[in-house]
């Protein structure tokens, strides 16, 4: 009877233990994610910015997805790989003054998953030799290490200067 | 005993189809999504592309989540909404001349989840006035009616003749 009863306890756990497992993603299914997700990804958003902003380029390059499945698309085509994307911006802003002061803006959410973010902005750079800016399209997975971009699709809007 | 023996029965099932429940959203995190949901939103895609090519853009549309929500980003900023996004492709493909032929290439998969992806990939119009093409990134969600273009960035690609 004791066996039973631990047994029955055992199961009930495992039951109640795995509903709670099973339900836990649908609750992003339709809406648009926690607030520390939403947080979280903010907060890597907020030190690229901030990073850029110091001249740091591989600093920036943290909130990106350090992988060879990293993918980054624009006006140049595809670049793939962490490596090709990190040569991309040091060959389109190898110094300070091409660099400018970066700021991010007009930012929105939309959970696709529990560990899928899409997140789409505004970016612009001010420039002693003319400000550029466009817009932006950013795809995040969440890793052990914290959310991260898989994918950017960078646009330049209207014209410079 | 007997009713022990439900009970337990009872409890197992639960446990079982629960963790089934709870196990099946992790096989998306990491893997390439299953095949019935890659053919799927092919599917949609190769409908965009016969209808775009019988000069339907109405029908081309198909492929776009029908909602205010939808959103398309390229060097005219970002579009929001269906309606939008449909007046977007009027102004800028208004005759069959314009449109052209239109083909998809190197399409790549990358599943977010049961019920997201990013699906990238190469678009060409071959056209008498001068082929123009470029890369695209499409993030699909499941919806009842079927997998949906939630968000389009498009960028033209090298000089257009």
């Amino acid at each position: 009877m004791v066996a039973n009863r631990r047994i029955r306890l055992i199961l009930f756990g495992l039951g109640l233990a795995s509903l709670l497992l099973a339900v836990q993603p649908l609750k992003f299914a339709g809406d648009n994610g926690g607030d520390q997700d939403r947080s979280a990804i903010l907060e890597v958003l907020k030190n690229q910015q901030s990073n850029w902003n110091k001249g740091d380029v591989d600093d920036f390059l943290e909130g990106y997805w350090r992988s060879p499945e990293l993918t980054f698309s624009g006006t140049g085509g595809i670049a793939r790989g962490w490596e090709a994307v990190r040569a991309r911006y040091k060959k389109n802003y190898g110094d300070r003054e091409t660099m400018g002061q970066l700021q991010f803006a007009d930012l929105e959410f939309r959970f696709l998953g529990p560990d899928a973010a899409l997140v789409l902005g505004h970016w612009h750079l001010t420039r002693a030799k003319g400000d550029i800016g466009g817009v932006f399209s950013l795809v995040w997975q969440r890793f052990p290490e914290g959310w991260r971009i898989v994918h950017d699709h960078t646009s330049v809007v209207g014209s410079s200067q």
